[in-house]
């Protein structure tokens, strides 16, 4: 399961997948995505995955596109001039995908879609796609030594990754601007001020810290509820009325009700631990597919 | 007025709702949903009640659902199977009303319609639907006694109420997450520090407080104008694009400035108290009535 | 270039434009109106403005609605009855602009479709369409002397000028409804507190904060990479799915990509000063058109 540059350990049920090019920096790839795509994707579908933590193999996260090549760096094909329609209509036209779609961008859906939670341990410099690349895990742990910066603005070119649908999720619009128009490289302490960061580590706790803060969420958990949950927050929130999150809900609390809730009550009732046996991807009901069939 | 969990209680036109199975620490049951929802729909077409507070009786808030009773406790069909078109097309078919939806979100939905200001004043434990129900209201104040916990992922279930809706916009989606997977039990300072708190107040302060809080928005204010600003937060800011927003801005402006906004500007430019002489739900304009209609 | 009511002052980029009825505490008329919404389209079209800083002559920002004429101060005509589908179907009808839409929305929109940088700094007193209007500008900058107030609510009249859109995506939903439920004048500092403004500043160096603000976003940029992340961030966070923001991305990012993108990576590589071409709105892509054809 490891590829050419993500490393994938799971252990207890957490899955640390680990950038794995730290002598460029773990500076981002046509390949990178590709395998970090893959990974999640594996991720989502590995019933002895229950979380995930991303980190970065050496001192930086990930510095960022890798400019090192010359010339086209981004893959894209100058001739298509494509239009809005294009992606919409020829989503999944090799042409598009590969000459025109954000490489960024297939990550963070695929991250969107894992059915599991994620959590982003931000090692170092995490930069451009280093740094989008971490909303829409549900969580940033810094280490003390973390430099964030989303520099697009001072390469000529725009926030990708699908950055422009979580930032403001997770900081506020006042502040997204902020981070994005500055274009500065801030450290952990201003990330946190500014609510990019949940919680910051020395360099040598991050890693467990971020291991650790995983098992309290799926330990003895239901991996079908937690999964509902994931999705149901990120997908109900967008919706117009609070309405259509409420037949969301009722779906999710009826499966779960008839599944591990059953377990989940009688255990509260009786004072014991709980013993669920749903596993993922097999039991998570599909009233959330539709959704989740994009990539 | 009062029902057989909730008492309803007016005085000066705040609307003091208590949950009434303090031997039970007020935990939930689909009569208390039952009570709740007629009493928000009662409030909301009452011209006595100008805003609503909502607090429990003896040491707890709500305690979360009723796990008493054995079997199932969330009076679900378990033959149904239900899909997300049956949540469209039956929302209101008996089989699925009973035997599907979520009471939680029954609850929040009426909430969610109630065109006055609402409160929470959380006097203890608030759990699980205890917490939910919460979150469509306007305002959480807590008393230091407080203690609140979306603890659904520890019983093998989902989260509720239309709360995956409403929690992200109260403290962002990092919050949420943060909350939701822990399913910790938080005290009024954590919750504070989240986001979710409005502010803390000793255990024999809370009432008197959120009850002043209320009389700050209403007394002297036309109801007409405080039921459209209500629902154009939550409605208008959902909205794909600020476009719509305006046009439900021009048409709530332009019928409050032909009545209490006259009476409004006259006294502002006399100096004097205005006298507004609109009443809910009778002077309300019906452009939101689409919207509201669900239920 | 100047109007009436509103001076337009370019320095090396970076447009003032100013308020000035400061014998009326800036307050604000139809004519106000009719000049900001015709000064943000004209600095929208004007290649020499990268950024915009929004202020007011004298002691006040702007002081809400001129309600010094008598009668009709909201120019609406009270016979027309009008319905949401009229706000649809005649959204340009003379009759619809002149005698039903709000007007403070009408400059709201044209602050939204604006691809450039805006700073409000709020100098003094900003009341009702005063502070409203200071919400689709990205950041809010206060004079230690400022006064920020949505007042509506005491004078029987609702919040306006979309600010039900924006108010939420800056300070969350529990502070958008108490700024608004309260009516309250806050000063700097609660603004502050609440996540409305960015940051305080001595009266006498205010506007030169704002400015500096502004050039740290603009110079040395790429003006379509910064007209588009701007739009990005308003428009596709309201999307449902992360997956339109991922199919705008890429459009950007291509677009970017092969236009300055080609130079701000040369320079990046070749550690030099960027030295960008393009301009507004002449390369602006159009795949936008259509969201910003409304107004």
């Amino acid at each position: 399961m490891n590829r050419e540059t993500v490393r994938y350990e799971v252990t207890d049920g957490v899955l640390v997948l680990t950038l794995t090019r730290p002598e460029n920096l773990n500076a981002f790839t046509v390949q990178m995505a590709d395998d970090l795509e893959a990974a999640f994707d594996e991720a989502s579908a590995d019933p002895e995955v229950a979380a995930i933590v991303v980190t970065g193999e050496g001192k930086a996260f990930c510095a960022g596109m890798d400019l090192s090549s010359e010339g086209n760096v981004f893959g894209l094909d100058e001739d298509l001039q494509p239009t809005l329609a294009d992606l919409y209509d020829r989503f999944d036209d090799p042409a598009i995908v590969s000459g025109v779609r954000d490489t960024g961008g297939r990550v963070s859906l695929a991250i969107y879609r894992c059915p599991k939670p994620v959590i982003g341990a931000i090692n170092g410099a995490a930069v451009g796609i280093g740094a989008t690349m971490t909303l829409p895990m549900d969580f940033r742990l810094a280490s003390e030594k973390a430099r964030i910066g989303f520099v697009f603005g001072r390469l000529g070119i725009v926030l990708e990754a699908c950055s422009s649908w979580f930032l403001p999720r997770v900081v506020g619009m006042q502040n997204a601007l902020e981070l994005i128009y500055t274009a500065d490289i801030v450290d952990a302490e201003r990330a946190k001020d500014l609510g990019l960061v949940r919680s910051i580590h020395p360099p040598e706790e991050l890693l467990d810290a971020a291991i650790a803060l995983a098992h309290r969420f799926v330990d003895g958990r239901s991996p079908v509820a937690t999964a509902l949950m994931r999705h149901m927050l990120y997908r109900n929130s967008a919706f117009a009325s609070p309405v259509d999150a409420h037949r969301v809900d009722s779906l999710a609390m009826y499966y779960t009700s008839i599944a591990d809730g059953k377990e989940g009550v009688a255990a509260f009732l009786e004072k014991r631990p709980a013993q669920f046996t749903s596993t993922l991807p097999a039991d998570l009901p599909d009233f959330l597919a539709e959704t989740d069939s994009i990539r």
